[in-house]
């Protein structure tokens, strides 16, 4: 530390040290994406000669801004909403926005409190997949806020000013049971959680339109609508396979129910493509290293994080002005699951 | 909004309405722990009647804390890391401290910028798992911190006041390599990163270890130290297999290893398990629901994300003084990768 007074150095020192404009040593401290490589190596190295040592928190106060994007979502061991949050996570690393992740556990309960708690924090944008988007609490909590929200996958009719990414659950889930019913499967179940948040509509809706398409009634006897854990699928596999008039296909929808899943069908001893034919959503690396290798309804969780990020930074700096829809694809990777002689181990 | 003169409520008329003092409305805003469920639920009703917005960005500024913790890993994608920020976000959660969650997507020269732009956040203290121990850059930007640090499975020797929490991945490799070596293999590869890491110097040690215990050399020409990521997996794997006097058992060192590991096993049409034993670190559900299940030592890291969160919580609050070293186990889980017969798709 240069300075033998104790004096805190101050910007206009390093701005002089390094010979540039205050406005652009403000530029590098805020990590604005407006900087050349050169003006930041500079800048940075006489912050350093000099000792200067910025205080965020205290500009935040000035400029009203805290350069902080409030990220919920319900479970970040989950390596789908991960994926998501790294997605987020590189789009905003590039603007100096940093991201404060909070997690609900999957307790809609705890959806309202964070989402006070972050408003309460000052945050400058919101990217949100709550566990309920029925639930009054939450809708009122985020009604509250007064900075912009971009929701991932769910559908809020309070909401009217929320920028969506919506991922087009049900194409995919058409093309899957379509599938299925062309493998000679009727007897179809689909285990997947409650008709609270947009994706199980989705997929339910393109499920039924697939038998419909086929002129064969869904089998609605064999529809488990309850939840995304794997607890509940496997207590839906072994329910299900213990029916007189048992499924001979499963569509897992969600990637922890498929972990259920299979331990259930494990359990009863029962060999996936042979016995029992197998769909799942997501393509997690168990869906692709699994023997047989397990058809997927795909998406790309990174692309998810990034577009909402993107969505959220143009309501933040007025780029775009009132709520964007943002649709993203699936896609059908057929495998060994559900074709009857399947190829084992085979790579995605 | 009650107020009709457009003047922002108080806390002090959140406190009358409620009939509490002051501090109980301080208390219950800031999340304290100290609070009970019934003086919660009564603060909070009263926050909504009068309709008070508390500003903890300001409130951070007074109290000279932002009630903010850093979390600088490599990958949130990877589960390992997600599932550590897991633990540790459930710790800080009942605490009122939000996670501010940055990546250096195994950048080693980015972790010197996130734990620059972290300190100027002011954030109350750090978790952090650095790419590199030995990057001058890294180790001056962590000295130059003044709130507490806890190291995951890193060990600083130029940061003396940190926190470790540390895993004893020696001991783990050290059992899963005697038990290769006692079901037969002496031509054992290990793929792994850089030595630059303390999982890897561990796990080389206990690697060594297990075959001096045995009275072999250890086969110092199937090493390979270079990265944690799956492209260097697969590369690796290739490479060896290749080799005249080929390894008969594969050790992947890492969760992404062991993905390039298979794609390069499938890709040569080696079969696990009869071709090759494989032992991976790390039990994720590819482990556990590969055909044969993969032999893995295993460790818990939620109580890893917990225990780090503990400890820094503990010198934030001065609970704790000087730095803390805790260790957390390691465990083999014998499956059938290792077994001559083995079991195919059994449960872990």
């Amino acid at each position: 530390m240069p300075d033998a007074e104790n004096r805190a150095p101050t910007i206009k020192e390093v701005a002089d040290h390094a010979g540039v404009a205050l406005s652009s040593v403000s530029r590098v401290v805020n990590d604005h994406p407006d900087v050349s490589a050169s003006m930041r190596r500079k800048v940075l190295a006489s912050i350093e000669s000099v000792g200067y040592e910025p205080n965020l928190l205290a500009s935040s106060l000035r400029r009203g801004s805290t350069m902080t994007i409030g990220f919920l979502i319900s479970d970040i061991s989950n390596p789908l909403f991960a994926s998501i949050a790294n997605g987020a996570s590189r789009v905003l690393d590039s603007t100096g926005y940093a991201m404060v992740l909070t997690s609900s556990g999957s307790d809609a309960a705890k959806d309202e409190e964070m989402i006070r708690l972050l408003r309460w924090r000052r945050v400058d944008g919101l990217i949100v997949t709550v566990a309920d988007e029925e639930r009054p609490g939450t809708i009122a909590e985020l009604g509250r806020l007064d900075v912009p929200v971009v929701l991932v996958d769910r559908e809020i009719a309070g909401l009217p000013d929320a920028s969506v990414v919506r991922t087009d659950h049900a194409t995919g889930m058409r093309a899957a049971t379509t599938h299925l019913i062309r493998e000679g499967h009727t007897r179809i179940a689909l285990i997947t959680s409650a008709t609270n948040v947009r994706p199980t509509r989705d997929r339910l809706a393109g499920f039924r339109a697939a038998f419909s398409a086929a002129g064969v009634a869904p089998p609605e006897d064999l529809i488990r609508l309850g939840s995304f854990s794997a607890t509940y699928g496997e207590s839906c596999t072994t329910e299900l396979m213990h029916l007189a008039d048992r499924p001979t296909a499963l569509v897992a929808g969600g990637n922890l129910v498929l972990e259920g899943v299979l331990r259930g069908l494990y359990d009863l001893g029962l060999r996936i493509g042979e016995d029992v034919a197998l769909v799942s959503c997501d393509d997690t690396p168990i869906t692709q290293f699994h023997s047989p290798p397990i058809t997927t309804i795909a998406r790309d969780t990174e692309r998810t994080g990034e577009v909402a990020a993107k969505l959220l930074l143009g309501l933040i700096d007025e780029s775009t002005t009132g709520p964007q829809i943002e649709g993203l694809p699936t896609r059908l990777l057929v495998r060994g699951s559900t074709q009857s002689r399947h190829v084992p181990a085979a790579r995605a």
